[in-house]
């Protein structure tokens, strides 16, 4: 088993882009500083979308600007396509995140474009970064949405996952994030999934992004860390969800994945208690978003020993 | 990996014995009749404790009765002691569950008794049963709680569970049910104490009852699906839930462990449509009682396929 683990916020990203509501800049950048400030090590800080898509993405430019200036904390933001990989580039961010869905139905519906359309759209992403940040060397991770479910197509071949997954790598990327985008995923499908994609692609770093809307979300992540998966998605309180299913948790819950695997000693570098005041900061300014999660509201068992200190 | 799971309902005892509000015994009977209808095969019914500890049982005569005439339903009843399981006896349920701490505090506690007095109090009730239902032949099953952890002690060392189980199976125990009573396991923690317990009681099933507290439930159960464990806890909604820790869940969701399990390829037998519509039932019946779980907001996956029909 594995013996550290970096668990990424996700929230800033795939939490803020389905409310309505503009989180002021301020308040996203006291987020990032006080999850970095609680030990989280990368945060996923925004999106180079156009914001006449999703206004919340207005002040991309200033949250990343902000966030680069904390020292130790690992940025990255999502890119739709060149020109927000030209943004990411720009601005000097130092991981970008693409995103191909394995179905066909939810690619198109999402981005306008057959899987084969948006890798060959990643290949020309790898080329332009690694073109024009050769000494920065900027971190391109590319993610497979709907890995592992579907809700236009249900069940997703894992095959169909294999072969997105070669493609992807063979077009350069740094890494490959495997996302239950709608909460479908068991234990075992998990396993075998990941695995399938470890036996095929031996080289790049697999990390694991699932959302908990069946409640099997730290489950699956227990099952991700059994094949050896370092790298996990997460967003405190669980925002996300999806716009068609009020209350339905989005993202695990970043604390309470944190507590299981700080519970289970391995090294996060998150400091539990500073979590909780972050995730109290957080629902203060989003009044409105619904938070889930179940550490909150217990508080750690007694006489807990964080694994950092055991 | 087993292929068959038993999840039994023991939201009728654990999960009603916090509630403050007597539930009518109609309505106790109906939840058993529709559980049993949607497929569930075991439920522990009530608690054969004094009325007056407990107002909630005071029914439990009628409750028995009313789930013996079910067929094909297994039955059980918690017994606190050897008067309760003389009343078991008595009403002729075939399965009657007595329950030890690992934690010496929390038995002291919660029976005031010493884990080694409770022992000889279950080696009497053993002699008791076992002469007076040779024929009839009543399983008679032996529960460690806080086998993963205690809210007075904390961590319980592996150790101590170890022996007490090998005592209780020495005893005469037909099925050992370690328990996480209070929310504390992780993945990890659950392999390594339900491993140490086969290692040296070999004979004996064992019988997973985990809290979902904060938020690894379900990981704990894939954990213990891992030990080739096929007999597992949860309730409805996830009654239970602490007196002291309002809104915090209790028992692990029934219906999103059977999803996980039925999604996973295991056959538990049961219906899980029909399944959410007990839930809507006993939730009619409880408005006053919080219940959790992610699937019935959810909904099944999209072309879902019912691991029976597979």
């Amino acid at each position: 088993m594995p013996t550290a683990i970096i668990v990424r916020e996700v929230g800033l990203r795939d939490g803020l882009q389905i409310h309505p509501t503009f989180m002021p800049t301020a308040d996203k950048l006291a987020w990032i500083s006080a999850a970095a400030a609680a030990g989280i090590r990368e945060i996923e800080v925004t999106s180079y979308v156009p914001p006449k898509l999703i206004p919340q993405f207005t002040d991309a430019a200033e949250v990343t600007r902000g966030a680069l200036e904390i020292p130790g904390l690992k940025s990255s933001a999502l890119v739709p396509n060149l020109k927000g990989a030209e943004r990411g580039l720009e601005l000097g961010v130092p991981m970008l995140n693409f995103v191909v869905s394995v179905s066909r139905t939810h690619n198109l519906k999402n981005v306008r474009r057959e899987p084969s359309e948006s890798v060959a759209d990643f290949r020309e992403i790898v080329r332009r970064v690694r073109t024009e940040s050769a000494a920065r060397r900027t971190i391109i991770s590319a993610g497979l949405s709907t890995a592992l479910g579907c809700s236009y197509e249900g069940r997703i071949p894992v095959d169909d996952v294999v072969r997105l997954a070669v493609e992807l790598a063979d077009a350069g990327a740094d890494e490959l994030m495997i996302a239950d985008t709608v909460g479908y995923a068991d234990p075992a499908q998990v396993r075998r999934v990941f695995r399938a994609v470890q036996q095929e692609v031996k080289t790049v770093p697999l990390r694991a992004h699932f959302h908990d809307t069946r409640g099997t979300g730290l489950a699956n992540a227990s099952a991700a860390l059994d094949c050896d998966i370092t790298r996990f998605d997460a967003s405190l309180g669980g925002l996300g969800g999806c716009p068609y299913a009020p209350g339905a948790s989005g993202n695990i819950v970043l604390e309470d994945l944190v507590f299981m695997f700080d519970s289970m000693g391995l090294d996060t570098g998150i400091d539990i208690g500073k979590l909780l005041a972050v995730r109290e900061q957080v629902k203060a300014a989003l009044p409105d978003m619904p938070m889930h999660g179940a550490l909150w509201r217990a508080g750690l068992p007694r006489h807990y020993v964080s694994a950092a200190t055991r």
